[in-house]
């Protein structure tokens, strides 16, 4: 039994139209139109396939297709919004994937022992609301659902209200389930499958993630007639600090990453010294005790740049996710899938961070990758072979088979 | 005879109303609606004044008291527009202190030989359409009237179109006029005059600016899953240039400045690589030799730094104005009001371009700096003591007395 490589191919053609830019990526921002028509578009498949849909506190969608006995279910899923100018590939790869696993049980009348539920996450990019993940971390318990509500995009526009408007807030409550597990198809949206030659990536878990926001406050002035020795710039300590942000990472070695990704200057205009910049960091790791390492590192350099320029800061640590391994019956199952499938594969850590990291809080989690090229993610140019997505979503149906008890 | 203090007060607590901000600055970009009503309000007092007024295809108003003789007039003015959060000094102050001379010479009936007219340039700042002083550019014959047209904010709005909309595109041609001598009072931006306890600057001249513009392209990428091995970073390479162009000012000494005021990131957010990074550079001395120096070195460093980080760049140095000495005549007749007022003043250059530099072009031109307090500007702080406002008024009231013909 295998999945429906054309079938496949054209529910990606098709939902990747909804919110495509000009250069062939994708805009489609948590709650926006283009959002609320890719979660159409879904559902209507959904009904298709003889799935029961239901919408939860958080617009979170499940449909459930029911197992022979009244267990736990299967979940299988991911996102369907973007990051702006993003790729086709990034979160909808995992929905139609998982989508595609439900259509081949259904092509052949399984009847599998648990229910096996298809399950679409709200704002898991972070792009428009933070933090990421925001929805699977509510369901998990980890963020509270008022938080969530009053999450605001850069226009100060309101999640719950957007929810309300996208016709996406659901009656169902956002809390933990009961499930037998949860499996999540996504790119590797690094370079490692590609530069080995593989198909599959077996995902063991998901490295340590800190985000930090670093304000400067230095003294707005005239480019011109202010004198350098009376200068307080506060873009001069920013550039300071995103140079040693980047020195952190060679000093320490090994996996850890360290990003400055988002920085906004005040007022930002030609001729005026920069009075104010705000910027984030973002460190990743496979090990809890690097990022103990970098943050301290971290205070350090900030308050030596903005001290040489004399300026003030704030500098908030304010999201930390440790370390998470992934369930060993679920990542075995995974594996056994992958080699039935006849895929190339390794096991492997992700590198981002993944609505199947809250999942994990709850029950048994699992991921598969599959290849990124140039490792590439995040911008237009993402791109996976179609290839290696029949050998992923493969992997993904034996997998889900083998756990629901119908193999 | 002598300005009237508290009329002059009054005047620049109305103007100041319009656009005010919460925390006491000014926010009056040019041709919005706040300009709108700056503009309205000054043609109401100039009317009140007898003036007669005109407008310029540029928005440019003129406000004309006639003279004995059919003679080239002294002019007098500055610009109503100011930057974002800038203050209520920058621009208004020169031209309520022009009204309040004229009101002056009406108090007193005096029949100059030369016309004297008040000017309002428009779009001074450089904020919202680029480059600065772009009105008194077209007037000098330096900017053709059409680039001036299609110059667009960062919305994509037309100067043309804006113009049109806020009911000051007018039916003067924007030409080279004849005249006796223009004169503008400006708040100084500096610090100098406050550090040696000043009242007025007698400006000899305006320093050469050079500005530069430079992108970025690096390779947009998540910023988990992409090890360190393989990013282009564009923010790491521009922070790179920031902090050079700091050294550059630092390696020439004397009085250069370098500044890096304007820089936008994209896609800027917290987990992407950045894939784009423009930035603003801009570099200021007394002499145009310091400024031949300090390009090479500016290519230079772009270079070395982008070449580190393997990303590419294209470096556009779009905008220059040499050195501008004012006119000896003039400059002696500002002296000469300076000391008749009993200020205690100095000469002195200026670091910031001004409308004045581009009217240096076509005819005797010169300024009057009063003291900015901690040599702050472009800021809601920005603050000019009474005291030194009324002895700079006085001194641009002698000064366009003496060179009108009526002293």
């Amino acid at each position: 039994m295998h999945i429906d490589r054309r079938r496949l191919e054209r529910s990606i053609e098709e939902l990747g139209k909804i919110g495509e830019t000009p250069r062939g990526g994708l805009t489609r921002l948590a709650l926006t139109d283009e959002d609320k028509r890719g979660r159409d578009w879904m559902v209507a498949r959904m009904g298709e396939a003889g799935l029961r849909v239901t919408i939860d506190q958080m617009g979170n969608i499940f449909g459930q297709r029911p197992g022979a006995e009244a267990l736990p279910p299967v979940m299988m899923g991911s996102h369907v919004d973007s990051v702006p100018t993003g790729g086709k590939y990034d979160g909808q790869l995992g929905v139609l994937c998982a989508l595609e696993a439900i259509r081949t049980l259904n092509d052949h009348g399984i009847r599998t022992r648990h229910p096996v539920t298809l399950v679409i996450f709200t704002n898991e990019e972070g792009a428009r609301f933070q933090p990421a993940m925001l929805a699977s971390g509510v369901l998990a318990g980890k963020i509270p659902l008022e938080d969530a509500y009053n999450a605001r995009d850069k226009d100060g526009i309101r999640l719950l209200d957007e929810l309300e408007r996208i016709g996406y807030l659901g009656p169902e409550p956002c809390v933990p389930r009961p499930m037998r597990a949860y499996l999540e198809l996504h790119i590797e949206q690094g370079p490692r499958l590609e530069e080995e030659g593989l198909a599959v990536g077996v995902v063991e878990g998901i490295v340590a993630i800190s985000w930090s926001r670093l304000t400067i406050q230095g003294v707005q002035d005239h480019a011109g007639p202010t004198p350098m020795r009376i200068r307080h710039d506060a873009l001069v300590a920013a550039a300071a600090v995103v140079t040693g942000v980047r020195r952190i990472a060679r000093e320490l070695g090994g996996d850890v990453v360290t990003t400055v990704g988002n920085l906004t200057v005040s007022p930002n205009i030609v001729n005026a010294i920069p009075g104010k910049v705000t910027l984030s960091i973002d460190v990743r790791d496979p090990r809890d005790e690097t990022l103990d390492r970098a943050l301290p590192r971290l205070d350090w350099l900030v308050r030596e740049a903005c001290r040489h320029e004399g300026v003030t800061y704030e500098l908030e640590h304010y999201w930390r996710v440790p370390f998470t391994p992934f369930d060993r019956t679920v990542v075995a199952a995974v594996e056994r899938a992958a080699r039935a499938t006849g895929a190339r594969y390794r096991r492997i850590l992700s590198g981002a961070g993944h609505d199947a990291q809250y999942m994990a809080a709850i029950g048994p989690a699992g991921m598969i990758f599959v290849p990124s090229r140039g490792g590439r993610s995040h911008c237009e140019e993402e791109f996976t072979a179609m290839d290696d997505i029949e050998q992923g979503a493969n992997t993904l149906f034996r997998a889900a088979l083998d756990l629901a008890g119908g193999g």
